[in-house]
């Protein structure tokens, strides 16, 4: 086992003030927006990227803690192993959300379609870019049947 | 700024032995294939991944340094924001691929469109799901034009 030491490079701010009641995925956030508040000294990596109309932001699961390798996922009441499942009770804390980039001024990036807690620590932002993050699945196990049904679906709060 | 301590929970195997000559992109990756070896235990976690024929892979660009916040990227002889493009040399070294999940046998994942460095150490699987990760993008900056050229670009070892 290797240790890596990762930081904050911002803050991602958000109406999600609690765990219980943020949306699970962006497509439950649609019209939801928050704000990215970038230390000043990444600001010049910042070139270009308005550009793109959506963005992968990386960040620190910050509430979240070590659970166990069998959870029970939002989405569905059965145990299943936590590497099938996107939530944040997992061995590296890290979460991936795609959001619309609205507006850079400065430090400041506006977004939109935000299922991220208020005062999450920003880890990355990459382009989102369909050539390279469009893939044809041709199975999606357990989430096959229900995958829809997230854009309803809230947090209950069980990680933190 | 705060920081985050991340843990390998398994290593990536694969043809790419040196930065050099490594693709890009998982597009650029087709049909080669690579080798995850888990750590025991984390072992339970893999329940139901068997159904997903594709997943996220995050690692650690463990041979990465630290850049610059302007860089040249490989698609293009052009200064860019380091958050516009997909490159190993960021603030934080996170990489993140889908691959094709072809089998799982106890802690051993067979894997396939593997654009990932040889011995590169594995953060953490998501399921990869079309619901969750297919977005319609309306602008794609400096790649729109050029995002194709990815499936035949290779890393000149610049970042390493």
């Amino acid at each position: 086992m290797q240790e890596f030491k990762v930081k904050s490079i911002g803050t991602i701010y958000s109406p999600h003030t609690s765990p219980k009641g943020t949306p699970i995925q962006p497509i439950g956030a649609k019209g939801i927006k928050g704000t990215i508040e970038l230390f000043p000294e990444y600001v010049p990596g910042l070139k270009d990227l308005d550009g793109f109309s959506h963005i992968i932001l990386l960040y620190y699961f910050h509430l979240a803690e070590d659970g166990p390798m069998i959870v029970t996922p939002y989405m569905e009441n059965k145990p299943r192993g936590v590497f099938s499942v996107r939530m944040p009770g997992r061995p590296n804390h890290i979460g991936i959300s795609v959001v619309r980039l609205n507006t850079i001024r400065d430090n400041i990036l506006e977004i939109e379609n935000v299922d991220i807690l208020n005062g999450t620590p920003l880890l990355d932002i990459k382009p989102y870019v369909t050539t390279f993050d469009i893939f044809q699945t041709e199975r999606e196990g357990w989430l096959s049947p229900i995958s829809d049904e997230a854009e309803n679906k809230k947090c209950d709060g069980r990680f933190s």
